[in-house]
């Protein structure tokens, strides 16, 4: 089975739809550009989306749920946020269909039922969302307003790829309503750090928290805020955003609220957001030629239990007595008794969907009073004594969360280079990869021009980035920082 | 507060929509029959959700997610499905708007991406689901295939009702595929029952399990199970519904499988769901003048503690003692230390907003070593101990479950009226409402002229119902056995 991958080393992609595919996490549909999402990688976004919520909740966010449809006057309403999000809209234009009465059994849309006003899909909610809250605002009182959503939006997206870019996809969007600045400010970051800690602790996969340059700015955005991962192939992922919008939402939907000194005043506004797209960057953080890795707080089966070579009374009794402890533990754990298949497909299939740990036991175990407890992430085997193995394995997967974190973040700070000339900056770009920390002068011209000599793009100014005079990589202008270029997805 | 909500007796639409608002429920958006789930609105389903989910995984089922977008050759291939939606469906037709050279600021649809093939946003996923099942089933021992998915669905309705009836609206949908007629039937009756369970010990509103008349089952089914209860005003709700869809899907989409006799055979199909239509059960079963009444299970808020007249250090101490002790009972609590509002407004604030259990903490109390717990259903107050309040409220919560079923079935039970002429149906209907149980003699005719004559439909004809023999209430011809007739939400 897991000959089926192709190795890493020869092509990345195909690998990469290799897992997406082998690993059972979706489907292409019949809808160009849209997945399904597979069990088991609906599984995956739902321990994701549980502790996500949970850390939404706990800064004090409520979750409410806004139409899918934003009708094109509201779309257009931010200028800036429409301009960026127009030439990928799907639009309702009809709302009905009717017999085809030269095709039997065919139905066409029915050109009477046109919509006065067309309908968008939301790329994103801010439109609809600040719409609403012109109604929801009105004194000092009713703020900060913390909400979030979780849905699907729609971007027309031309090159698609299952997770990282798809037409449609599922994400969290947080909109929320502040008194001032400041206050915008510093939910901006604490939603920034809440993605950080996502990703570093449940993820296992590092992130390096930045700023955008004004060109990789969310559109409608004063400033948007990120964390930015490296993937195997050298390549960045955007993993997660946060902007500060100013008053750009709440001047175009005339959202004012009514300060204690008894003036109105337009409400300062964030938004931030993850989704599925994280999937794709747990897959290319962990994975190997055998398939799927997932970090043990991820994955929807934790541990499995296989007999060797089947089944029956004494190994069911182990086995099961093993699954109640491992499940009274709060592990999500299953006992495979399936007899129509032998021992050694099924260690490659739970490799391929990555279960973390795998736990086998022959009949010499049972004269033994052991059991073999393999790891995932880095394929040892253990022999274990029976009574320590619920215990064993508890840690095991502790051990695992921290080592696939440890590992790729050494991956990680290995591919951040420092260069210090356009030469080396290609050299290193095109060999190495990853991360490229350089001087850069500032302006729009030079990171385009970098980008269309190399593919390359500033991924972020990094937060508490040190301060140090230099020259521009490419310009040769005077800077006064290093910022961090890459290849991205 | 309370005196702003209208009174059932003078306009039960008007105190519907009065609840919907003042407890801050859902609001109207601005895309025509759509609503915007406010966040109470959204933790009630959140709470559904959650119940729904773990008896849907207890019972055997997966997650997935399938594409929001139906391509019209396949929305069309279920002829009766689509001949079914047709006439509510919205359609993309067009995936980029660009820039109106007439009107500065403005977009139109670019009439360069036309689509080759329109979109219908999914009024229901069986059409993309079975293009999808084609390839995931080959062999029985990809049977049964149980799988489960919670998202967002437009019918383009002309007239519509928060929660009710709305042009989106959230749901999950079931779609199940099995080797045998059998297997299909079971789990269609065995999911009716997980719907009547959580109907009745979750949302405590009592339902009747039945099946519908042909004129009235689910467009593609071969058979249409339902749950039906009835409202505080004598109407009925369809709550929740589970289809027997026979081969038709399976044949339209061309989905075989290979039985163990080596022979192809077309597949058996299923499907079932509910939507925050839900919710708007809730509301009309258990609500009254003075606002929300919520079953505790579903409540998002179960007690509330409120200090009077104000806040301070003893009145504090207490009031945080009892909410970490009702807290670590799992219990969801708050303590309202909010100064600027008075103790009574707050009072009818949360009778307002449904909050099952209140607790009151005066100066008083603090000297008699009591508070008093008022329960929102009965508007009883009692002065417990202190010492024993945790208890009594963990209590007091199941019992205000309990006495919500009950009196909702009481209600429900009183409602159910034998008639025998159709005189008698008519004035039953107009006097008393409720579910009218008369012999019908099983033809789509009689059926229609009784809803042409008094707008009561067939709701259900109940599963085990009792055989007996009788004459058609409208027709005279002989039957079999009564239905239950009653007007509709």
């Amino acid at each position: 089975m897991a000959k089926e991958i192709t190795p890493r080393a020869e092509d990345y992609s195909a690998w990469y739809l290799d897992i997406v595919k082998k690993a059972q996490l979706a489907d292409n549909s019949a809808v160009r550009g849209c997945m399904v999402i597979k069990p088991t990688g609906y599984a995956i976004w739902e321990n994701m989306r549980d502790a996500l919520d949970r850390m939404f909740k706990d800064t004090g966010h409520v979750n409410a749920y806004f139409p899918l449809f934003v009708p094109k006057s509201l779309f257009e309403a931010e200028e800036k946020n429409a301009e960026g999000f127009a030439k990928e809209c799907a639009v309702v234009t009809h709302y009905r269909l009717k017999a085809d009465t030269e095709h039997k059994g065919k139905l066409i849309v029915d050109p009477a039922a046109k919509l006065e006003e067309e309908l968008v899909v939301r790329p994103t909610s801010e439109a609809i969302i600040w719409n609403t809250y012109r109604d929801w605002i009105q004194s000092y009182r009713d703020l900060p307003l913390l909400i979030n959503q979780w849905a699907n939006v729609v971007r027309w997206e031309m090159r698609t790829r299952p997770f990282l870019r798809t037409a449609e996809f599922l994400w969290q969007e947080g909109h929320t309503a502040h008194a001032t600045s400041e206050e915008a400010r510093e939910e901006t970051v604490r939603m920034l750090n809440v993605y950080a800690d996502f990703a570093e602790n449940f993820m296992a996969m590092p992130v390096i928290k930045g700023v955008k340059t004004e060109s990789e700015r969310f559109a409608g955005a004063e400033d948007t805020y990120c964390i930015e991962a490296l993937m195997q192939d050298g390549k960045a992922l955007q993993a997660g955003t946060s902007h500060f919008l100013g008053q750009n939402f709440a001047k175009a939907f005339e959202v004012k609220y009514l300060n204690s000194q008894n003036q109105q005043e337009y409400v300062w506004a964030t938004s931030w957001g993850v989704s599925t797209r994280l999937i794709g960057g747990l897959i290319m953080t962990h994975s190997d030629d055998d398939g799927l890795v997932l970090p043990p707080r991820l994955a929807p089966l934790q541990v499995v239990i296989v007999p060797i070579p089947t089944t029956g009374d004494v190994v069911d009794g182990v086995a099961n007595s093993i699954l109640d402890n491992l499940k009274s533990r709060g592990i999500r754990a299953k006992y495979d008794t399936d007899d129509t298949k032998r021992s050694g497909f099924k260690f490659a299939e739970y490799e391929m969907r990555g279960v973390p740990v795998r736990i086998a036991i022959g009949k010499r175990d049972i004269e033994n009073n052991t059991v073999e407890v393999a790891r995932r992430d880095t394929k040892e085997k253990t022999v274990i004594s029976m009574n320590s193995v619920v215990e064993y394995v508890v840690n095991l997967l502790e051990e695992i969360q921290q080592n696939l974190f440890n590992r790729a973040k050494q991956y990680r700070d290995e591919h951040i280079t420092n260069v210090d000339t356009f030469d080396e900056f290609k050299n290193v770009l095109e060999t190495k990869g990853g991360f490229i920390s350089a001087h850069w002068d500032g302006t729009p011209e030079t990171e385009e021009a970098i980008k269309d000599a190399t593919k390359a793009t500033i991924r972020c100014i990094p937060l508490d980035n040190p301060q140090e005079q230099g020259v521009c990589v490419y310009s040769g202008k005077p800077s006064a920082q290093r910022v961090l270029f890459a290849k991205a997805y």
